[in-house]
């Protein structure tokens, strides 16, 4: 059979790692896609840069535009992230006939509509699994093997970076200052790691994971993101007390036929799959109305793990699966939305955490407040404070209060808390995490 | 596009889940198949009985073979279980051009190579997802989403039934027979649950995946297997105490060019994700070459779950991407074997447990023993008995002396332990269990 031809843009990390693997895997290759696959063209930013993988000069260019629209290219694969040239480089590949694959979950969260559409019309494919989650097959998973199921519920543990610090800062009790700056060294967050630690990253992933559950396409900023980058160590000690540990948690649920949808820090009760997810591992626990809960863990992000994924996907284009696929996939494409939940209406636990001034009737004051606004409290710590660590100006101390409420909405959970922190005793800003229930 | 035609031989807890997912999520079906799937045929054992699922009467037969040879049949779905008849009924389905979707592990373990022979003789496909794991996915995984990869190691909790007594035993301090009945009580056992029990179920699930991961076929009876139905509340307590849980495990690893492949009580240590599968969930970690580990969990067995998987299987059909899958799958196909590790070659830590007569010299006589064969201690628990259970007949009382192993050869082990169990001091049986490293 004649051999598919593949042309890769992007030579960095995961690019390396993909031509790796065609080139010193050919014949494990050849053999499960029923045909050779080989590397025709590449294109990289900076050719003189040294690589550890040694591509045949001669196919090497800078011009990935040239690589997706060459004659011996049969699949464009885009691995150079970001929206620009990567969006053009994708169509340009399209409209000249070839398949496509792509990491790039920047790309198809913002440009996905009319990737998709262009791929349709011209009976193309575009295969994405190393999009979200590196190593674990999340978007087989959703596309290929939960079809008898309406998905109810996503929870997913989708940047690595960020389960890294919070594990780290927990395990070692440090800032997340000094957390971060160990993570650059070890090499688990980049020079400016701000997409991960602020939740974009894991957003943009819950998005696409969301197209395929739900058929749904939200953009970015129509559902609440919050990263981890305000994080303070104490709330991760405080919440291990109560009995949970503290992760960035992408949640897309059906609720009364509402999707609710958001990226925060998130109380998980030890115990929970989820909440034994450490280090820089992702896991996704996936809810279908036939088959219950299933959870699928693994290493998110890293040159061979995602280049696993990649090469996944070229195999299956060459094995004529990725076609199959892409056919049924029924994703942006603006069909039936489910609603957003509002974000008043959710309905969680709350953890809350004041920094109240130790004198009498504070305690009455907040209970007061929060019984008004109807939330019940499932528990309460306030520590005796040994020595305290800080005093409001006028010689009285400052002690923090750990609340744990009952289910109550997030309207009623900010009306409460705008009150609280107007009162005279409490010193904001004051802390808020749901709990995953 | 013309609908697919199902023939269901079978009606029983997952063939009742199968028929009420396409009578009463036809519409979700059709969707994400690209075409409507129709029941067509039931074949069931009882007509008489009733059932949970709606089936139209005048569709229903007593005989299989009908059902897989009907003119208005595309694809045969076969849910009876054991060899005989589904053996002649997947053969005439596939005689007949159908289609083939099956969930039965005994008959793909016992006939798998002349049933893919038949089926890629006619150009048909067999899907079988569903006969392992129930709902997690791990044949798409493994067939599909794995391909870059060398697999090097398979290590899984896939008997649920067996999970769910460990569990049930070292959290109820109950004795393995109490815990049983109690499981036969709530549905977790079967009234003969002797294939659940002692390995067999394990077993024949380990063979399909090693076909799938290492395209080797080992016949049921080639490799060690054990169940655990000789287990004992006191070494799941001992473990515990080391830092270990115990969990049927199954294994199938690459070590040195051979296949080291058995099912066996094993110790896995706390914080390890396998340790942490608690009741009648399965769990599959699987390591390949490129993506490192990676896991998969969930409902091992059950209606639902189970429909789910066959009908992922049916979609699949209708498609047209199991036949993709299925002309690339490498299995039954007796390309060159992995050869299988002799027993005696196994490299792991053991763990051992005694009982010996509580006199002087005795832990110098095994520790003299274990040392000659080449065997070295990694920790020791003898605890001081403040009541003895037993004495030896001569007023001595028996004490429990539990071992903890460093690395050593299956070979040497047995050597060792049969020299020990000729000494006075030891009561036999001993207790023998590997640790998962």
């Amino acid at each position: 059979m004649h051999p598919l031809r593949v042309g890769l843009t992007g030579l960095g990390n995961v690019g390396a790692g993909v031509a790796r693997l065609l080139l010193e895997q050919s014949e494990r290759i050849a053999r499960r896609a029923g045909r050779p696959i080989v590397l025709t063209r590449v294109a990289v930013r900076d050719p003189s840069r040294s690589r550890d993988v040694a591509v045949d000069p001669a196919i090497i260019t800078t011009d990935p535009l040239a690589v997706a629209t060459a004659g011996d290219v049969d699949v464009v694969v885009e691995l150079m992230g970001g929206l620009c040239p990567a969006r053009r480089v994708v169509h340009a590949a399209l409209e000249a006939g070839k398949e496509v694959v792509t990491a790039n979950k920047a790309l198809l969260c913002e440009h996905g509509p009319e990737l998709f559409a262009a791929a349709r019309d011209r009976g193309r494919c575009i295969a994405f699994e190393a999009s979200v989650a590196g190593g674990i097959p999340i978007i087989a998973v959703l596309a290929q093997s939960m079809t008898a199921n309406q998905i109810t519920a996503i929870e997913a543990i989708i940047n690595g970076t960020s389960n890294f610090i919070l594990t780290q800062m927990f395990r070692t009790r440090a800032s997340y200052d000094d957390t971060v700056r160990e993570a650059q060294r070890l090499g688990y967050a980049e020079a400016d790691p701000a997409m991960d630690v602020n939740g974009t990253d894991a957003a943009q992933k819950l998005t696409i994971l969301t197209q395929l559950a739900y058929g749904t396409r939200v953009l970015p900023g129509q559902f609440p993101v919050r990263g981890i980058d305000t994080i303070e160590l104490t709330d991760l000690i405080y919440a291990h007390e109560m009995g949970y540990a503290v992760k960035l948690l992408a949640t897309a649920r059906l609720a009364k036929g509402q999707l609710e949808m958001h990226v925060q820090p998130t109380l998980i009760r030890h115990g929970r799959p989820l909440a034994q997810v450490d280090g820089a591992h992702n896991m996704i626990a996936l809810t279908g109305d036939a088959v219950g809960q299933t959870w699928y863990s693994g290493p998110g992000a890293g040159q061979m793990p995602t280049a696993s994924a990649v090469v996944a996907d070229i195999i299956d284009v060459a094995a004529g699966r990725a076609a199959v696929t892409f056919r049924r996939l029924d994703v942006w494409s603006e069909r039936t939305p489910c609603p957003l939940q509002p974000v008043a209406d959710m309905y969680r636990r709350y953890f809350l955490r004041f920094n109240v001034d130790d004198r009498p009737h504070v305690m009455a004051d907040i209970t007061d407040i929060l019984g008004r606004n109807g939330i019940s409290l499932a528990s309460v710590i306030q520590h005796e404070a040994p020595e305290p660590e800080a005093e409001n100006g006028k010689g009285t101390p400052i002690v923090p209060l750990v609340i744990m409420t009952h289910r109550t909405t997030e309207g009623q959970l900010r009306t409460a808390v705008s009150e609280l922190n107007a009162l005279d005793s409490v010193r904001t800003p004051s802390v808020c995490m749901p709990v995953a229930d």
